[in-house]
Formats: C-alpha cells, structure tokens, sequence
C-alpha cells in the first residue's frame, strides 16, 4: 500500500517530486528542529491517481484522518471543536513554481458552531467573524468557482452602508452580517450551502487543489515553460498561525543575505500585527527587519539564529517567510533565493571561500544567462539630474538612448539619416518590423515578456522595456504622457534600460561593463570583487569543461577579440560578408557576365581580394583551427531589389539606362520565390564550379603564404547546404583538385579538411553517407531550425512568433533555444551515425544556438567536440560547457 | 576457401549477384542443354577483393588455370598453342546491366607466335591478321588504356596507302603491316610491349575488366542509376565462336514473340557471315530472320526449338543472340525482352491463358510505368498525308500540337492570347521556363533525357521531345531546318509524341486511349485485347492490395471521375483553390478587413459558398471518407504580385486609386521573403481563428444538410502544416467547439475525425506526441521533400535539377519519386512513432508521390494505409498497390 501522506515530520527537501517545493522545504525545517506550525503533505501521487481515475485512491480518507488526529494531538485542538476548534490552511505546491495554479485556501475549520470558539480562543470576536467571512470568500472563490466580483460587491455595499473607508472600519456585528450575506452567495452561485462540516471544507479544499492542476491557466502556463503535464501537484495542509492579533504579532519575508549584491547582513521587511496577504496587498508601509530588534529582540534574536541555520544547511542563500504569533516565531516557508547576476557569482565564491562549496558547487549557483546581463553596458544612473519616469517589464537587456520616435516610417527615415531612436509603441505588430530594426531600442506601454514587441525584440538581441502602463502613448500626437505631468515628444531623447525596465528622461550615459573590459584585457582580475568572481569561476569552467568553444567571425579584427575572449578556434567564417560593400560591384559584374572569359575575368579580380581576407583570418587564428565557409547565399541577394528596381525602370520609361534595364533583367532571371529555399550553398558551388575554384584557391593560397612566414594556419574548408553524399563527393574532388594544383604552385602542402555543414534536415537523416565524404560536421542549426519547423526567420519571428509564445506552442522561441525534440533529434541522429562511419569526424555547432545556455548543454550531451558563437557570447559558453562538464560529466554519444 | 571461378555448368539464372546477369544466362542455357560456347566465370566476390585489396584474391590464378584447362580439353584446342590456337573472349558482366563500363575484348589468345596457326585452323590468312590486329586495337585501347584514335589513324593511313574505300580491301598483306604498326603504337603510348603470352593478355583483360568498375563513367552511371558502388562485375571468359568464316556463317538476334504486340511468331534478324560488332555497326543491313530457313535450315529448325524451349524455361518474352559458325548454331546471350507497354499486358495475361503463370505473376509483368504510357492521349498516324520530319528522345510522354514559337516570350504572348504553341530551343536553360509553362509541349535539338527542358518538362508533366539533332533550330531567324528540305517557321503548326520521341509537320489527330475510356465507362472491358488485359489484371490488383487508393480532387466532377477510377474516398480536398475566381475578390476584402466585425463579415459571406463547395463533394463521395484540409497557403498569395502592383501604382502617381494604395499597403504588410516557410497552414489558422471556425462551420453544416438527406457524409477535417503537438491540440479544440455547436444548431451529429498533416519535417520528429491529438497523419511529401531538402519546387527545378540529375546527385527528382533516403525516413519514423502513441492511427500519403508507382511500393512497405493521388494517376496506384501486394506481402510496420 502506497504511502499518500507524509508529515512534516517524515519528508525532507529532496522529496520536491513527491511532496512539492513548499511541502518538501517545511519538512526539511522542522526535522532540523526549526519552529514550523505542525502539518502533513498529502503527495502528488495521490494527486496523479485521483486525475487519471476521477476519485481519490482508496486509503487516502483514512490516511488523512491518522495525520490530522496526530496534528490535532499536537496542537491540543480539534478541527470543528465549538470550544477550542483547529484552523488550517490548504496550500498547493508542485515539484516547479507554477504561478497559473490556485494557491490557499485560509482559515479551514471555520463554520457556525466554532467561530464563538474562536473568538474566545483568541478574545476577539471580531477577528473571529472577519476570519470566518474571508473562509467563505476564499472558499467559494477558489473551491467552489464562484465569481469573486460578487464578494466584493457585497463587501462594498457593507461599507457603504457603513459609510467605512476600509475593511477594518467594519466591527464583528458588520462582520456577522457580511458573512450572512457571504452563504447566501454561495447558495445562490455554487447551487449548495457553504459546507459546515470542517473536515468536508478540508476534503474539498484539497480536492479543488488537485482539480486546479489541470486548469486553463495552469496548462496554458506549463505549456509555455514545458512543464510535464503529469507531475500533479501536493497539498500541504497546515496548522493556522495568526500575525495579526495585535502588536505582538505580525509577518515579514527575509534574505539570508542581499540578494542584490551578496552581502552579508540582515536583509528584510516585517510588518506589525499583520497576515502575509497584507504585506502583499501593500496595505501599509513594512518597516525594515532590523526594527524587529527593538519590537520583540527575543524573536528577532531566533530568527538570526535561524537563518544562519539555514543558510550553514542550505549552504546558500535562502529566502523565508514567517510569521509572530503573540510572540512566538514560526516559520511558513523557506527557499533557495533569487539574486542578481551580480550576486550570484559573488555568493558563489564568498561560500568557496568560506568553505561551504567547493568550485565544482559554485559552477552550478552561477549561469550564462546572468554572466551575459553582467556584460551589457549599463547606465551610470550616479550623476545629478537622472530623472526616471516610469518602470516596466524588463523584455530584452542592453541600454539604448535615442530620439522618441512613434511610428516605424519616422523610425526608418530617422535612422537612415544617422540619428539614434528609440521607437515608442502602445504595442508592436507585424507593421513595425522596420521600425524595430532601425531603432536603438522599443518601448511600448502595453504587453508582457511575451508580447510582440518583446518576443522579436529579443529574437533581434534589441534592447526592449515593455508594458509601460503608466506611460499614456499618443501615437497621433506623437507624445507620450509619463507620471507626474512629464511629456516626452517625438525628437525628445529618452534612456531605456532593458535589463532592470527602468525609462529615463534624457540622455543617460552608458558604461562598458567591467566585466566586458576584464575579458578584454583591459581591467585586471582583482579589480573589483565581481570581476575577481567572475574570474574564478571562468577559470574554473576552462579546467571542467570537454567541449570546444569556437567563435564565429569574418575578419582580423573579430578574430582577435574572440581569441582575447577565450575562443580557440573559429567555428565559421561567412564569405559573402566578403563581396560587400565596395566589392559589390564585382560581384555584380560575376552575375551580369555574359561570357565564360568575362565570369572568369571577374572570379580572377576577386580572388586576391579573398586571399587577403584569409591571410588577414589566418594570422590573427594562427595556430587554431579556422573554418571557412563557401558561399552560401543565393546570387540575387547581391543584386538590387526586384521590385525597387522595375519601379525605378518604370518610371524612367525610355530614359531607363541600358545598365538599368541589363540588371533588371537579371534580376528577374536570378529572382526566387523563396530564396531560403533555392539556389544556393554547395547547389551554388556545383553549378557555377569557378566559384569554388577561385575560393578554394585563395584559402590554400593565403595558407602558403602564411606557412611561408614561418605561421601554422589551419584552415579548413565548409561546404554548405550539402544535402547528399553525392554533392559532398564532387565538390570534395573538385576543392582537393584545386588543392593540389596550389599545392603544386607553391611547394607548400597545407593539410586543410573539407567538411559540411548539417542544416538540411536531409544531411542530418543521411549523415552516414555524407560523413564517408566529409572530415568534419558543423551544424548549423539557424538553417537546421529553418528548415526542421518550415518556417523562415525572416519571416515568422514578427508573424506569429508572440501569440505562439502566448498560446504555449514554444515555451522560448526556436530560434534562441535549440529544439530539443525536433532540431536536436536531427543533430544527435547525426552525431550517432556520423561517428558510427568515421569514428574521428569532429563535430561542432556554429548556429546562434552555439552561445545559448540551454542549448550549451544539449550539445555537450550531444556529444560534439566544440559550439561556435559570436565573439561577445564565447565567455558565456565557456561557463555554460565548464557547467555542463561538471554536471553531467560524460556525453551520450562517446 | 570460397570459390571465385564457376564453369558455365556449374552456374544458373538466379546467381546474378555472383556471376553478372550475363553469366548467369549463359550459365542456365549451358544447364538446360543449350549449345552455348563454353567458358567460365569469374565472380563479383574476385572482383571485390581485388578491389579492396589491391590485388586478386590468393588461389584465384590457380582456380583460372584448372578451369582454362578444363576448357581447353572441352575444345580440343590451347590457349597460344601455334599450330591450333584456342581464342577466347573477356566480358564484363555485373548484376545490373552498365552501359557506363568496359563490355568485352575478342580474339583473346592470338599473338605472333599462333596467328598461323589460326590461319591455317580456319583456312583464311586474312583472317587471322585482321583478327590479330583487331585484338591489339582493342585490347591496347580498353585495357592499356590507350586513345582509340591513334588506331584509327594508323588503319585510315594504310586505308589510303591502299586507295581502299573500306577495311574489306586490305589483304592479309596489308593487316600483316598494320599489325606491326598497331603492335609500335601500343609501345609508344603504353610504355610496353604488346604482350605475347596469352595468359597475359587473359589476366590483364581481367583485371581491366575489375578496374573499369571504378571508371569515371561507370562512377557517374552507378551515382545516376543509385546502383550501389560495392557490387562489383564478374568476368565471363568464353570460347570464341566466329560468324564470319564464310556464308555457312552468321549472326543474329531474336524475339521469342513480338516485343511491340506480344503477338507470338519470328521475330528477328540475320545477317550472313557476319560477327555480332557487324550488326551493331549497321555496315550491312540484316534480313529478317524468317529468311534464315531458306539459308540453313537445321539452322533455323534448331533456333525455333531453342526459342520454344526458352520461352518454356523463363515463362516469358526472351530476346537472344545468337552465331551460326560454318553451320553450327551457338547461343550467345539470352534475357527476358524488352516490350512496349501495350505488350506486357497483353503477354502477362496470354501466358495466364497458356497455364505458364499465374495472375501473381502476371501482375509482376505489368507495372504502373506502363499502364500510364496506355493513359496518355495519342496520336492517331493511320490517316492519309501524315508526315514524320524526324523521331529524337522522347523525354517526357503525351501528344502535343501547337504552332512552334522559338522564344519563351512569345509563347507566353501567344499562350495568352488562346493559341496552342510548342516552344522550339536548341536546349532550354532556367530562363525559358515561363515559356515552358506557357507551351503545350517542348521540342529542343540538344540534350538527352537528363537535359534541362526533359528533367523540367517531366516535373511539370509537359510532353517533351529533346535531342532531336537532326533539326536545325535558328531562334535568330525563328526558324528550324528538318531534313528532306523541310523548313517550319514561326507560326507553323507542329505535333510531338513524347511518348514515341517522333515529331510530325502539321496537326495530327490525338486520339483519347482507350484504356482511359475504359476507365470511364465508355469503353466495355471486352473491346479490344489490350483493354481486356488490362481488366483482368487491374481486377487481380485491387484483389491483392493491402493499400487503398484515394484520390485528390477538389470539386464534384473530380470526385465523381475519381470514383469511376477506383478510389474509395478522397485523401486531400485543397480548399484554398476555392477561393480563387470569382471569390477572390471576397477573400480580399478578408484580408483588407480593418475591424473584425468586417473581417467578420467577409468569412460570413464566405461561409455557404463553401457549404455548399463541401455538399457537393461530400455527395459525390457519399458513403467514402473525404479528408478536407483547412486553408493552407498565406493569405498574400490572394493578393495582387508586390511588383506589378508597385509599378502600376508608382505609374499612376498621384492619379493611384485610393483602392490600390490600400492594397499596396497590404501587400507589403503581407509579403513574405519566403511565403514557403512563413504564415501558412496552421499558424494562419491559430493567427486568424475566424477562418478555421469558418470551414468547420461549413464542413459540419454541409454533413448534417446530407444526413437530413439520408446521406451518408464522412467528411474528415485535416490541419496543415503542423509542427507541434500544441498546435495540433489548441486546432482540436477550437474544431470541437465549432463541431459541437453546430452539432446543437442542426441536431445532428456527424463523426468526423481530426487529424493532420505531416509534412514538416518537425512533425515527423515528433509524431508520438502530436498522434496524442491526432486522429489521423497524412503525408503531405510534396512539402516534406521541399523541407527535408530545403529546396522549394517552384525555384529549384529549374535552376539546377537538370545539373544535378546529369552529376548524379539524383537518380531522379525527389519530387517524382520519393526519396527512401531521407523524406521516406522520416515517413517510417513517423509512422511508427504515430501508431505507438495511437495504434489505430489511420496513415495515408496525399503528396504527388501518391501516383508514383515506386513511391506506391514504398508506402506500402512504410505501412501506410492508402495512397492519394490525381484522379488519372488512380488506376497507376491501384496497380501498383497490387502488385506490391504481391511481391512484398505485409509490411515492415504492421
């Protein structure tokens, strides 16, 4: 027989799965001895069964009834006892936080023949009754699903009648009669009488937890953050204790330390003579805990020792809860805290240096996601004369300064002419897409972290504050109303800081960040105690870490910064960011060749070019391995616009150039349906072979060149888009054709491996195959992620990325996080079989996922040799593999 | 120790893994008492040790010289044996036949020392040189690789010494010398002497043979063929018999029975002292074989019993070759023959009627390929005046007439304006395509069956002849030249048959076949023999097929010609197609909405348009499954093109429509760079609920309206596109919740099943969890080739198909075939993956590949439930289906 409830007395903090967060931490307070109001969880197995069968399993009725005769033995009350009766609380609690569910049910045990008892049990009858008329509105709120509203008209109508401001100006007779008026609703709404019996109140209270498992919002909520559906949830039940019976008592939360900066101290707010839901509800001011020291220094005195207690046990900094009843402390919920990135990694090493970790320990308190908010410049918010007007949702990181601007054309026009603006929205749809990518920032005053505006902010790495509500945005007028009489008008220069949500008036000036400044070798290791932490833990991540971290860069300058950033290696070098800009027209002039002698004439102007380009890499990697990809895109992209150009044609009639009329028409030759989808990577290559030619060339050329300089480069070459083993083989004959005859040339034999990327959902289904041909496989999971989902980047992020992310169809979006059930099945499909053929094929990533936390540690279990990421994102996936190193040793795949 | 050499009487027909389809031949005629020369075989197992290891395999030489020594004493003769030299010849032979490889060396065995004695075997000195000289030329040629043209040189140079016309005038003299000077050839290009030791020349001839697997040719041909590359080729080694000693002597080739009717008869030529190289030649023409009686009747007598006792043996049509040497008939080759699609029908079901086969076997004669040749419309050349300018490749099948047009603009102008043309280019290339669609057929003078305008043309299932290198095409003059004088200009009416490659002046009459009206009904099954075949095995298909065969058709005639073709429900209605015409204006105004209560006023219109679209083909199909997907492609698709409309606009100036302006907005707002991979399917239908409301509305409303008929509507609703289990689930609910108010508002309640697409990639991936919401998968491969190879059809085809299936990297394009590989991975692992989420998972395929017989026997493999496909491509499936029925039994899912 299965064992459904367990008492605090029996459970412990390593039993969330079975007994929840909150069930499992009150357990793990009271077996070290901690004062915790007595209590039992009833498990989320019991929760599971009663959702797959419709009825609670046989046994739980009696098992229930043993642990509250214990608990009422403990606490010298009965439930329903007229006299003297127990009260409980009936909390939900799930193995992950899940704000969507129904939370507690207070003050169960009440009903018409105890609320007497409880008022001489505490000698107040007012508290009594108030107490009793919040049970029947909770209850029939949450347990019934009566609409809340019509409680609070009732509520109001009673201070109405009153002429009171507020609740507490209602005395017990007013009390008395509002809790009439309360059954009567419940009759009226629910179709049955308030349950008098206080065991019913129990049963239904925690049935109703159950049953909220599976409501709207909590299956929306886990399908965004990808909650198993089946975990259920736990119920706690526990003994009431009351904070507001006078001014002996009373509540406060507290930090084990500040979980700003990771200082020791005493950090926390307490409230006088008051429950938990009035220091939510912010009703009145708390006061800062240390005051408790002049109220009541014998309970502040134990909760000092307490959560030293904790903090030595949890060996971390711990978040709490509690409660003075009449003078005596309890404990209602514990947990490892939240903190700032700052904290975080200063904590981490405060507890090495004091003993309580060891670094393996500090690597997994600290994460790529806050070492990343840690190296965006921030605003220097020190000076004089920095006025905030409002603060709202911190949806992208960074800070961004720039003109208000109300609408994308303006935003457009302004940025091409070289001004900084920060586009202003209500919300962003679709429409703002160009607005949003020429602006510094976006600011919109409605809309959550998943809204438009945020979801493609976010997928643009744009810095964004949204949901500013008290901003009141005219789009017409372009203006926007801020509290206290401020307006801001189109031109006015704004500061958004989308890393804390805070909005300035005015130009705010922005600083690197130290951390930024210490990987660049600008600032020394102890020049401050963040960056001393953060190097500590980077140096630690190095030693524990099995993959590779590569970086993605086309030039020397890139190159050297990824290098300064830890990369030892770059994972992909993009060719075609080589033919812009003023080579543009010699691309052009490849396109428009008419002749076989004029297209090579062209390649042949082009090849030096490339061949500096490469020898400028090369040098700056020297030594390292250096993956240069052939060109990928399709050719019209070096074109100009089809529709652009056949206005312009249009409209100049016969004065339209014969250059003009030339180019259009091999746009209109060149132009795709969907270009994503055409001719292009190793299709490209195979089909215009002198491209490959003449880049082959210039890499093996450049290499000679170096290795004539007494340098070692290592490059190799990537063919991409490869979707067969057949265009791996003729394009390998063609580049080792190349190769040898330069090898020829110069009497210098480089060994350069030829390679393909895996972003064909066929290469990966294939790989096998291809790998026969193929020394090493990069994925390149933006094109993986593409193709796999069917939808174009380009396209989608602002189409429908923000209702998807609403509806809970992502949890993140493809695009930042891999995809572990689609993408990442193609990746380990290929990595499995790829090996299987050439035990030695080198595996990496060089998509954006390469830099991504989550995605780090899927390609660490993939069992790749190396990720590849934009030179700023390299530290992040430093620490990211030296955590996934220390966490899960091994891979699955070697 | 394996056995590498098989005499021909130890082998047989079914060791063609072993010995070549060759060899096995020769080896089953020698066992069922034939007179075939004897000889030996060396196997594909040598050939691959060889391979791999660099040399033959140890004991092979051994194992070569007992069975050369059994051969010798069979023959009475030795190898170089001066006074009575024993020849042999050397053929290649893998399992399947390669025209990409080296076939044979002749007169193997010859050298200085033995000439005479041939000569004086045979009594002919002239002989013995030719043959001599013949041998070195080929020999030095194929297997010391030397270029033929310095033979060809040196044999005209002596030619004109002679003053001779041809080879014929040179006497025994004249060879002498040549021989010398081919015997100083092969020292100056091979760097060797020709070698004299016969052996020699056997084993080297051999190993040619082995290397010639890996030759350039044969590497592409296997890559084009997806012919495995680790097969590799037997060797037959085989007494040589000569045809040409005189007029006793000859050579032939025949027909069991007539390849083009099946009739049973004589079918064959006969051409007198002659070797078989003759008749490949064409130097002299051949008689028919019927006139052999008159010349040797033994002869003759002997190879009519032969071709009975073959025709007994392999229960089918065999074509032979055959030498009669001074009297004596030897049976050199024997196979199962080619025929003409109308022949095999007609001779599977003959020999059913002869008690040869069964109908199991007779379905394996007949194939899909074959009964679509019988479908196509054809000409009918029978009437007076027809004129035949020249017969080229037939690329692509069906009768096509119209007036040639020499450029793709003019025929798009022509098209345009109603006329009917045949685009005529020496080769197309990507920038004709608009003309190709715009033509009824193509017709160029360049180019085989994997050229551009072929590989284009079949794609778009447009009749093709190319290749035609008789006609000479000067686009210049808009003219071409035939031969016999005959010019057609621009304008002038052409017929091509892309079925036979001929091409006729003038519009001759297409006939329908009368398989197709067979089909229809129009034609009674016992109108003519063809038909009746085709009955009877069509009858004995749907008899053993496990697979159904739906149909795709959007409309009630389709559907009800559909039903005449055999399928038993509708697998895809494409309702999107509705929306075009007149209605376009309607979703227009959908699009353009600005208030939902427009937006709803526009779908309210929409509505009972396609109720009553649904009414009708549900009626059409009464009793039969019809699966109905929701809108599919992006709603800009119903917009005018982004360019033309910018250019009209841009034109107008300040004189634009307020109206275009509006639409121009739109238009930009909703164009996609890639509309392929953006909000299509279900996202438009998660984005815009109203829609899917909308067509559910109307698929339920158009099933009660028949039910109250007495009807019986099985209407299914399928979701395209999707990805995501969620998306899958929260279109379920919506569905529903449509379906059960209807369901309230009509009284009725229809069953009607949800399910989905899987034609992204991500949604085979992870069809465990999306069968959790889905009742049914259909395949959409068209998509999940486009996905899974990341190359849209509309772009690709054209601009690198043709290259890409002439380097091999197709066998044939994806989108006529599956691709086994990788879309058809994805198929299995989703099909599986499905029915363990959900056995009863119904699974069928509505792609193109529905109506391809290979596809059709992959599906049936995958353990797919049906196959849907074009009306006129059901019977092809249902053969198909049948015959995979057959050959495979059940199948590797279920």
């Amino acid at each position: 027989m299965p064992k459904f409830v367990y008492d605090f007395t029996e459970g412990n903090k390593d039993l969330k799965d079975l007994l929840g967060g909150k069930g499992a931490n009150l357990a793990e307070m009271t077996n070290i001895g901690l004062p915790v109001p007595p209590g039992f969880t009833i498990t989320t197995d019991a929760c599971r069964h009663y959702l797959a069968e419709g009825a609670v399993p046989d046994g739980l009725d009696d098992e229930v009834s043993r642990h509250l005769k214990a608990l009422e033995e403990t606490m010298g009350r009965k439930l329903g006892d007229p006299a003297d009766p127990l009260l409980v609380s009936v909390r939900s609690g799930a193995k992950f936080s899940m704000p969507g569910m129904m939370d507690t049910v207070l003050n169960v045990g009440l009903s018409d023949d105890c609320v007497d008892g409880l008022a001489a049990q505490l000698g107040n009858e007012r508290f009594a009754w108030d107490a009793y008329r919040r049970l029947i509105q909770m209850f029939g709120k949450t347990v019934l699903g009566i609409d809340g509203e019509h409680f609070e008209h009732a509520l109001d109508a009673a201070k109405q009648a009153k002429g009171a401001a507020s609740d507490t100006q209602l005395d017990a007779e007013d009390l008395k009669k509002l809790t009439a008026t309360f059954k009567d609703l419940v009759h009226k709404y629910a179709g049955r009488e308030f349950p008098q019996d206080p065991r019913e109140q129990m049963d239904l209270a925690v049935l109703a937890v159950f049953d909220s498992w599976n409501s709207d919002r909590a299956v929306l909520y886990r399908r965004q953050e990808r909650i198993p559906a089946d975990l259920g949830t736990a119920v706690s039940v526990v003994a009431m204790v009351f904070g507001n019976l006078g001014d002996d008592s009373g509540t406060g939360v507290a930090f084990t330390r500040d979980p700003g900066t990771g200082a020791q101290g005493v950090y926390g707010d307490y409230l006088q003579n008051a429950q938990g839901e009035d220091v939510v509800a912010g009703i009145r001011n708390t006061v800062p805990l240390q005051e408790l020291e002049a109220i009541d220094k014998t309970s502040y005195d134990q909760l000092m020792d307490i959560m030293r207690t904790l903090e030595n046990h949890y060996r971390d900094l711990c978040d709490i809860e509690f409660t003075i009843e009449r003078g005596k402390l309890w404990m209602l919920q514990t947990r490892v805290g939240k903190r700032t990135a700052g904290a975080a990694f200063r904590i981490a090493t405060q507890l090495v240096k004091q003993g309580m970790i060891d670094l393996d320990e500090a690597l997994t308190r600290v994460s790529g996601a806050e070492l990343s908010r840690l190296m965006f410049p921030r605003f220097d918010t020190s000076g004089e004369g920095i006025k905030r007007i409002t603060k709202a949702i911190s949806a992208s990181p960074g800070a961004a300064v720039g003109k208000a601007v109300f609408d994308s054309a303006t935003a457009v026009a302004w940025a091409a002419r070289g001004e900084q603006v920060i586009l202003v929205r209500r919300e962003t749809n679709p429409e703002d897409l160009n607005g949003m990518i020429a602006a510094e920032g976006v600011l919109t005053s409605r809309g959550g972290k998943t809204s438009h505006a945020a979801v493609v902010a976010r997928g643009m790495g744009k810095t964004c504050v949204c949901g500013a509500e008290e901003l009141e945005v005219d789009a017409k007028a372009k203006t926007f109303a801020a509290p206290h009489g401020v307006t801001v008008r189109e031109g006015d220069v704004i500061s958004i800081d989308g890393t804390s949500g805070a909005v300035y008036l005015g130009e705010v000036p922005v600083v690197a960040s130290n951390v930024v400044q210490y990987f660049e070798g600008e600032l020394a290791p102890d020049c401050d105690d963040l960056v001393a932490a953060v190097h500590t833990l980077m140096i630690h991540a190095d030693a524990r870490r099995r993959l590779g971290v590569h970086a993605n860069a086309d030039n020397g300058p890139d190159c050297a910064r990824a290098r300064r950033f830890g990369a030892t290696g770059v994972g992909l070098v993009r060719t075609e960011h080589m033919f812009l800009g003023e080579r543009r027209q010699l691309v052009e002039n490849l396109i428009l060749a008419e002749t076989d002698e004029a297209r090579q004439a062209a390649l042949d102007t082009l090849e030096p070019l490339q061949r500096g380009d490469f020898a400028e890499i090369l040098e700056a990697m020297d030594g390292l391995p250096v993956t240069v990809r052939l060109i990928d895109p399709p050719l019209h992209e070096f074109l100009p616009d089809l529709t652009d150009l056949s206005v312009k044609v249009a409209l100049a009639g016969d004065k339209a150039t014969e250059q003009d009329r030339k180019l259009l028409e091999a746009v209109h030759r060149l132009h795709e349906q969907n270009p994503m989808l055409g001719l292009r990577g190793v299709r490209l290559v195979l089909v215009i072979p002198g491209l490959l030619d003449m880049q082959v060339s210039a890499i093996a050329r450049a290499a000679a060149q170096l290795v004539k300089a007494g340098k070692t480069p290592k490059p190799e070459i990537m063919i991409p888009l490869t979707a067969t083993v057949q265009e791996m083989e003729i394009s390998r004959e063609r580049a080792e054709r190349v190769l040898r005859a330069v090898a020829e040339e110069t009497g210098v034999l480089v060994d350069i491996p030829i390679g393909t990327m895996i972003e064909v959902p066929r290469a990966a289904l294939t790989a096998g195959e291809i790998a026969r041909s193929a020394e090493f496989f990069s994925f390149g999971t933006n094109d993986l992620t593409q193709m796999t989902w069917a939808f174009s980047r380009d396209d989608v992020e602002g189409a429908f990325f923000a209702p998807y992310i609403d509806m809970g169809v992502f949890g993140v979006s493809p695009f930042e996080t891999i995809d572990i059930g689609g993408v990442g099945r193609l990746v380990k499909i290929a990595a499995a079989e790829g090996r299987a053929t050439r035990p030695g094929l080198k595996l990496g990533v060089c998509g954006e996922h390469g830099g991504d936390p989550a995605s780090v540690w899927f390609f660490h279990d993939a069992g790749l040799d190396y990720v590849s990421c934009s030179p700023f994102r390299v530290p992040i996936a430093r620490l990211e593999a030296g955590r996934a190193g220390v966490s899960r040793g091994g891979s699955d795949t070697r």
